[in-house]
């Protein structure tokens, strides 16, 4: 393909391999989001007089093309091309004339991939802030559904203290609530526009970079040149364990399943559709998706080392080591997506075995509520702890149930607060509704505007 | 040391030579935050009865010997100790009697640890926080007195557009300012109590969480009892990847510094007061904080490693694996006020090499202006852009100060918008000072009220 | 595709998906060994009485029909197969009957997916391997041609001591010969034969496991069944990290092209066929392949972060977990080979521009020769050391190249031992040649014997 | 302390502690060694006639006076020190007049920290070498004795197919043999002189470099100034990967015990001397080692993590980042030796509960055994297979214990080969006795001869 720099050699050709191979395919995925950048871009060029009316109309009608084209499939990367900016210019200026030779004026593709790789991440990050959401809910919904089905609780992989289903479900809809406050910070951290920003040194034409960030639906511009390109890798890295809490909850709820659902433990039984067999061992029926799902936070953490150690120890503007930064991010938020979901599914599909874990409370997790109940009648805790211990093998509550739901404190069994985790939820849902609408809207109005 | 558990058996000295090896000089660093943990805990028994009146006055003067005792250093873990919560509540006991042995009541070690944990990290974060402010202010001072001093702007490492001594340091200075969003964002998940959750599970007693969350100065209550747990590690972690932002881009500036001070470019002189020499080679000034400036934002990277594999494919509930976590937490909150200063020192003693400076501007640099300049009176971009590459070596403003500050778009060399960091500066101090001056408050009321 | 523990019920859809997603073109490399294990499999059950002579030739006729359409391209892995295992073993039986349901008597796909590992490993590591050879040899040919163009040495990023494009260069040569000691060994641990471990617990059958090895060009059985389970992500990431020295050096010599090709230094000129432009800046000629091989270090420390943190805090025994292992061992061998390639086609496009660097050679270069010197006579370090630092912008030697090439020790300028590296690269690829012979002779045997 | 290249100037007191802060300390480690190589250098100062035979004996002298004070804990690094090499050479200057003015003569500290490095590695990898291989030791043995106790075997966390203690023990013995595999290697590229390669550009002085090799106990000369300054860092990477198999090995085995001693699978007691007790639930038996066992592995990878990405992206020659290399390197020395030896005093303590696991053996588990045995009546196994799988309930073999040994082929329960390993530990232990004893002899040499 013609390079945008092509000058009086050509690059070699190992050499071009080399460096694009793996590339190409990521950057199919910016084909959109250069359609709105290019459009917002051409319409800046028009106002401030670079682009008359029917060029910018020219220039649309091809970028629209393109975005037809690529939703079509029939856009595609392909071993030679350099990559999707250039082949986005090298195709209206073929099919459309002069104009292609004019929308790159005041920009670089520096600029250009970043402002692609903002959009990517902020349009991918919200499908990800929706899933955590649901996901949210639906730990919610089998916590209220199970809500007193008691079971026994574990520290350092030993029984301890009662605990129930509820509180073990409610545990992931408070984790994900709080996960959201880091992915909205990091979202924003990404949502500023480094369109303008050009090489790293921005230029020396009256371009209008506050009205490209507009049109593009950014929250503002981030604003020093420099600083615009010095954030790539940063921004990424951020974004990527902004998203880590999320996989740390779900690891740790897979971790849980694999374990409840033992034939040791049988706390819990999963739909068998859910589950596969061996090509050896006819008996089988092994929960391969728990075990999916509780990889995928160790995948991302190499992710993340992949992006900031790529950046760390590097001069300011733009190294193209930071090219093979995008498939950690791209990986991160793709497996984000499904892994949500996915847990989803796995958690739809848990029956809780009341019968066994009922079974396995046995005497000696009810040791702490005997030593607490002589705190009551004022015997100090350390006496009482001596005496629990002695009776532990042989002391249990007349009324479990009501033993276990006397932790009214909050966020004991006997008070989960799952409602007001319900309304929590609610807040969310409007928070994302908002942006997601706005960011909508405004790419709706770039292209039919 | 006598264990808070201690049964018919005593524990084997390799084993807890092994389990407490490197970890009881950290507790070291809890001993403030557990008497503050307790002091709220058993205010909260009398409240509820547990602990009359006087217990409450005894345990206090016992607790607030040990503060002091500490402050003097005299309160020191020794090999042999098992924590500093099992430390404090042995001293107590021994020295003030039964109400020692009730103190305990209605909490685990692992809710205190995660408390103090808590409060450790909120105090270390205030740090942090108003140690970058004062870095984002050193830097726009810098932008500001050198904010006209013209330099080459380079991508791929090589000469590409001018800049200025303003727009690299002002790059920083934004660069900074966007940390603060996820250090906030980290700041407030951290900043809830789990105090009261117990080993994880709660306890069957009317404990008031609210009421010790409220004594110090956390935010909320983290209220799941098993969730509090579980968020060990990965609050750790959080806090972690929120600071990297902040070595990644000293690493940054660093990194600059490096290849700015060397002999080839020498666009930096550095105080020699800051250099080294060399044991061998005798005219050697070497920039050695630069390269352990450099060094940090890797040696995070490991630390957050370690947080999050430590705590990845584990079950719910407490697990001792997460001890080891403690480590690399600390090293990050310590690393990061001691190289936000450093970097401020180093900073202040760079004397841009103004003459070095302007002879590096050689013609090639403008070339993208002499293009630009084209696309002004009409011409194509890529057709001016060819024209411009033919004349790279000849063609050059007439007046190269005018011609560069010609960028005055938002984030160009003519318009840095240093002043508006100015503002955004004051705004943050605001912010912080008042989250800052919320906890010291809440503290000196816990000890004195 | 029917599963081959198919029983009452199907794998849900999305569950298949999110289990397989990824995996399947990763399952492609395995075709060729797939049919290779299964073959000598198939070989050793005619051995032991299990299938019959005419069973064992139908068998063999159809692995080889899979091996000839999947070297043709036309064996393609698509969603909704499970794995190539259950490919090639369902083929057999559609096509070729009742064998088909035998092929698999006395293992697992747990060992047919480890030994295939194997196979692929052992395969993808001859290929780094003879690569690392030709690159040791590129870069000392490179040295020899250059040995003694004169270029000064640098610590800390600052001029030290003189140095020679000799040293430089063959510095690489060292560093790539020491790095086949850790391949070579991490090869070793990967020739070893896990099938027959079936499950992981083994067979009661009478399986010949060491004729299989022997058929498959194993150098041993690797014993223990279980063990051979558990060295399942600990072997993979043995092979990442065994590689991660090359990628260290290649990392090291394209950083020090990219400073050494900047205008500032100008030591060497890149060959323009590998360099790339600018869309936006006219004048640029940037060393894009220095920095993508710079990059490449990086990633496989994700890459070993993703391999050790996916299989620790795991059980013993086969754990799903560890297909998500399969990408980075695939990326880390497959980026080996590239890299090691492309950085030789960069070393071979370097031209030394000796009087820029002759010119770099400025006197307090030389100050430690003059310190030396005088010690020569007699005068105690420390003090010699002083009067050369006073001296250092004055002292210069008589003859430059003289002076330089008297560090006669072995390593120093003057004696850097080109030839013996020769000598060893020479015994280095008779080491590798006879093991490739041996493995590709087992395996033409396998086939046609 | 006054520096070794003390100027005109003094260095900043913060930048000092910046730069210091945490080394002097390991410095500490470094003080026996660097008498090492002083004298080792000093000894060939006097071979090439640039040291007085009374001077070598003055300086001898002298630093067997520092080796003395520092055995008694009397030559102590403190906050000031620039390094133990500056401390050593100040106090011989001091003490012992003139020589310690000349004993630096043709190094500098860049080889000399190296030359420390390199011996403080060899001794320490010599001291994990032996533990790996009598922890090798410790679980054949405890394979041995507990060979055919048959308990459960897992994949996917789910009962698959009858194993044996004997297996499961035996298992970590290959693993554990196997991994000194690559610590030899590793053990081998450390064990290369850089002593004389200066500050890497080699001096202009007839040194002989292959006498102090010898002198020292190195294998060889690491030739090439430079390389011996670039291996910095990556030698220090090579050695902890070829740890990280070790640390992977014992997670998994903590790992095991931490499930098989939860009352749900109760297969295993650990003697209660090695159990942690609970601050709140009296009834609490901890297995605490099993989790601080299990932890290990994902803090050596971090340290991996830094020690890697510190010396990435950085040119040839010395940097000081690496200086931050050290404590990542002296962890991982440290920590193998504790871990794994505190891993043999965990299984030590371990006792198989023979009944639980006989109970554990439930019908299904014999499925495999059941389809195998009609294969070889000749029903096809995917036939079988579905026979079995209907009978997996019901089906069990007459005498269990005969059906398990039946798998009597390598690695198979009925043929674990346990005396074969105890061959092999034998070579092995005869391997390190003859490394161990010749670094001993060439150090005793050095000291007395």
């Amino acid at each position: 393909m013609k390079k945008l720099w092509q000058k009086d050699w050509e690059l070699e050709k190992a050499v071009e391999i080399f460096e694009t191979k793996g590339d190409i395919e990521l950057d199919q995925k910016f084909a959109e989001f250069d359609v709105y950048c290019t459009l917002a871009h051409a319409k800046m060029l028009n106002k401030i007089g670079i682009l008359a009316d029917e060029e910018l109309e020219t220039a649309k009608k091809g970028l629209l093309e393109v975005l037809a084209l690529n939703k079509a499939g029939n856009f595609k990367m392909e071993q030679g091309d350099e990559d999707i900016h250039t082949k986005i210019e090298n195709f209206i200026t073929e099919r459309y004339g002069e104009v292609g030779k004019k929308i790159h004026t005041g920009r670089s593709r520096n600029d250009q991939v970043l402002t692609d790789l903002r959009l990517y991440t902020k349009s991918s990050m919200l499908q990800v802030w929706k899933e955590v959401i649901s996901a949210a809910e639906a730990f919610n919904a089998f916590a209220k559904k199970n809500e007193f089905i008691l079971m026994p609780g574990y520290t350092h992989m030993q029984k301890a203290m009662p605990s129930s289903v509820g509180m073990w479900a409610s545990a992931f809809t408070e984790a994900l609530l709080d996960d959201l406050a880091i992915i909205k910070a990091s979202y924003a951290n990404n949502n500023k526009s480094p369109l303008g920003s050009a090489a790293a040194y921005g230029v020396p034409l009256p371009i209008d970079r506050e009205y490209t960030a507009k049109l593009l639906g950014f929250d503002a511009v981030q604003k020093n040149s420099l600083y615009s390109q010095n954030s790539r890798g940063k921004v990424e890295s951020e974004v990527i364990s902004a998203l880590m809490p999320v996989f740390l909850d779900i690891n740790r709820f897979a971790s849980d399943v694999m374990i409840f659902t033992t034939s040791e433990y049988g706390f819990f039984d999963v739909d068998k559709k859910l589950c596969s067999g061996s090509s050896i061992m006819p008996q089988k029926k092994n929960v391969d998706i728990g075990e999916l799902l509780r990889s995928k936070a160790n995948l991302v953490l190499g992710y993340y080392v992949e992006s900031v150690s790529l950046s760390s120890n590097l001069p300011s503007g733009y190294n193209r080591d930071v090219q093979d930064g995008k498939l950690p991010l791209f990986q991160t938020l793709e497996l984000a997506v499904d892994t949500v979901r996915a847990a989803v599914v796995l958690l739809g599909s848990l029956k809780p075995n009341e019968e066994r874990m009922k079974k396995a409370m046995t005497h000696e997790i009810f040791a702490t509520h005997n030593a607490l109940r002589m705190t009551l009648e004022g015997k100090p805790f350390r006496d009482a702890y001596k005496i629990a211990e002695k009776a532990a093998q042989t002391w249990i509550p007349d009324n479990i149930e009501k033993a276990v739901k006397s932790s009214v404190h909050t966020g004991g069994v006997g008070n989960l607060g799952i409602d007001s985790y319900a309304e929590q939820i609610k807040l969310e849902k409007k928070a994302f509704e908002k942006e997601y609408v706005s960011f909508s809207a405004a790419i709706k109005n770039l292209i039919s505007g």
